[in-house]
């Protein structure tokens, strides 16, 4: 066995005996993560980062000249919002692709137009080589801006036009490489684990009608629902904001002539289940004891709000690894073979706290 | 008056006329951020980002050859904290290099060692003109390890070590540009608050002795206390864990033989000030109207709890604008003249919610 190089540098088999496992399953993790179950993936990355492996670089450095830079758009902070989601996903993202060579570069921008021309700025005064893109949806210019110029991409979020007629050979959305999170399996799992405390009257709490997103969130709830037998009567579509979800709660749990209240509130962000939390507090009712309520994306709020709220976790880390192997895999040419290929839907985790249990 | 350049370029003028003020001021925001007070600062900020203002690249790239990339940590996620603070920190730094005309890259690493070993990748890899450090502290390798190799730095945080004994020039510390939170300032401030709500007997919580960030705030509760003629009678020092902060509020409640049981905890940050609203929960005492708290970050969850935590926020855009500011100054070769120049110390804000109130 040979000692540490001259740099102290950590190899793959220094990774696997940490993580008690092969070399074969880290090298799949940085190059073919879809090859790994999410829990073996999760402990070869964790692996990767905190031995700090970096893949031989001058063996990737002699198959081709890249820059090894990605650029990832940064939003301006939203203190109304919980949903710090893409601060975790860029951390997520920041370690695969450490583990894969690259650096990221930030382009801060708010909105499609002003991420266009950050995207052109870092082009014009830097090499990058491709871009993440997070929050593709319908009508999104970013990917047509990236393939007209030719320029590697892939997208964390559906574009969401891949559901219109499949027989239209010009469906471009179907053609951008994306990686998504199952928000409908996500919603049914929240509505049948309140179902399962034993409550029968379940609202939703989502997004305007306009929001593909939240489309398929609300679609999850009503499968839920039709599946256990239960009523899908109420549900409200508001603004992911947290004043908007409290007064959406008041309207929710406010009993109408005739109808049952309901005594579960499933919602499509945490910072809307936020403002249900604060809006049960106002109206001298218990989370969890009285009525039970969920978020979505597990959001550090999550866990020390008190009680903790009920969430789904996205498989961050899964879903950074995969759009880096997808972003290398066209920059090292080998583009994949079949739209389908370049496809992930991964399902999020409920983590269940005291916001829905009695 | 001319009309918007070709490529639609936003000018000095336009961001001037959107914030309602001068060119010369939103110049000043860019480059002398500390010629403006803190709130036309964060406003003339928010124009240059809001309309997307970027300055006139050719005369700059003129002025000299650079890369204009500045490299910075980001730290792997921590799931049981609610400090995000330096995701915050990274979006105000993104926004401000924007504003200057530089792009941040990403050097994942836990720790300074893998920070240091980043450092050396960057340069090695890609042009890299400056470093934006956060989390100074005494003993820092990195501060050192840059100097020796003349890279352009500031830091976020001070080292510590500048209270050493001031005849020592070979006192590295105070060589480094650095821009930090009194935090010392804002625990008085929050302590004085409390005390006007009526309490007499309030505790602190921070963290241990070790800590220099935490001493500093530990003497703004004992020196407010000392000032308001109130006893400092108890406090604790923990890690910066949840569960520590509700371990340890148990304890500071816990009634002492004779002694009274503090009614306010003011906490160093607002991880423990979380620990501490569940241990209310879990006493069936109300916060606010209890037991106040305090939390130091201002983090999105302060906001999004219930009730509502009242917390010291820090004024992050204030900070990024002066780091860059401090290496920028650097790298056009105008090197402040003094190192007290180059060391500026910034009160956080107290933003008051029913976790303090009654």
């Amino acid at each position: 066995m040979r000692g540490p190089t001259a740099h102290g540098s950590v190899r793959l088999a220094d990774v696997a005996r940490h993580v008690g496992t092969s070399s074969q399953t880290i090298s799949n993790a940085l190059n073919h993560p879809e090859r790994l179950t999410a829990d073996l993936l999760e402990r070869s990355l964790a692996g990767v980062e905190e031995l700090g492996y970096r893949p031989n670089r001058s063996a990737r450095t002699l198959r081709n000249q890249r820059s090894r830079l990605i650029g990832v758009r940064v939003e301006p902070p939203r203190p109304d919002r919980a949903a710090l989601l893409l601060d975790q996903f860029l951390h997520a993202l920041a370690a695969s692709a450490a583990g894969l060579g690259y650096h990221l570069i930030l382009a801060q921008a708010a909105g499609d137009t002003a991420e266009l021309d950050a995207y052109e700025e870092l082009r014009q005064t830097t090499t990058v080589d491709a871009f993440v893109l997070s929050g593709a949806h319908r009508d999104d210019p970013r990917a047509a801006w990236l393939r007209e110029r030719g320029i590697s991409f892939a997208s964390f979020g559906r574009p969401w036009d891949t559901d219109l007629d499949p027989d239209d050979g010009s469906d471009a959305g179907s053609e951008s490489p994306w990686v998504d999170v199952d928000g409908a399996a996500g919603v049914r799992a929240a509505v049948r684990h309140v179902a399962a405390q034993g409550h029968e009257e379940i609202a939703f709490l989502g997004w305007p009608e306009e929001s593909d997103v939240g489309r398929d969130r609300r679609r999850g709830w009503a499968e839920a629902c039709h599946e256990l037998g239960l009523p899908a009567r109420r549900q409200a579509g508001v603004v992911d904001e947290f004043e908007a979800g409290r007064d959406a709660a008041h309207r929710l749990l406010h009993p109408r002539r005739g109808g049952p209240v309901p005594t579960a509130v499933v919602c499509a962000s945490d910072t809307l289940a936020l403002g249900v939390l604060r809006t049960l507090s106002e109206l001298g009712l218990r989370a969890g004891a009285d009525v039970a309520v969920t978020g979505f994306d597990n959001t550090p709020t999550a866990a020390l709000t008190t009680p903790g709220l009920t969430s789904l976790e996205q498989p961050l880390a899964a879903i950074a690894a995969e759009l880096l192997r997808l972003v290398d895999s066209q920059l090292r040419g080998d583009v994949p073979g079949s739209s389908g290929d370049a496809h992930t839907l991964l399902a999020p985790t409920l983590v269940v706290r005291g916001s829905s249990t009695r």
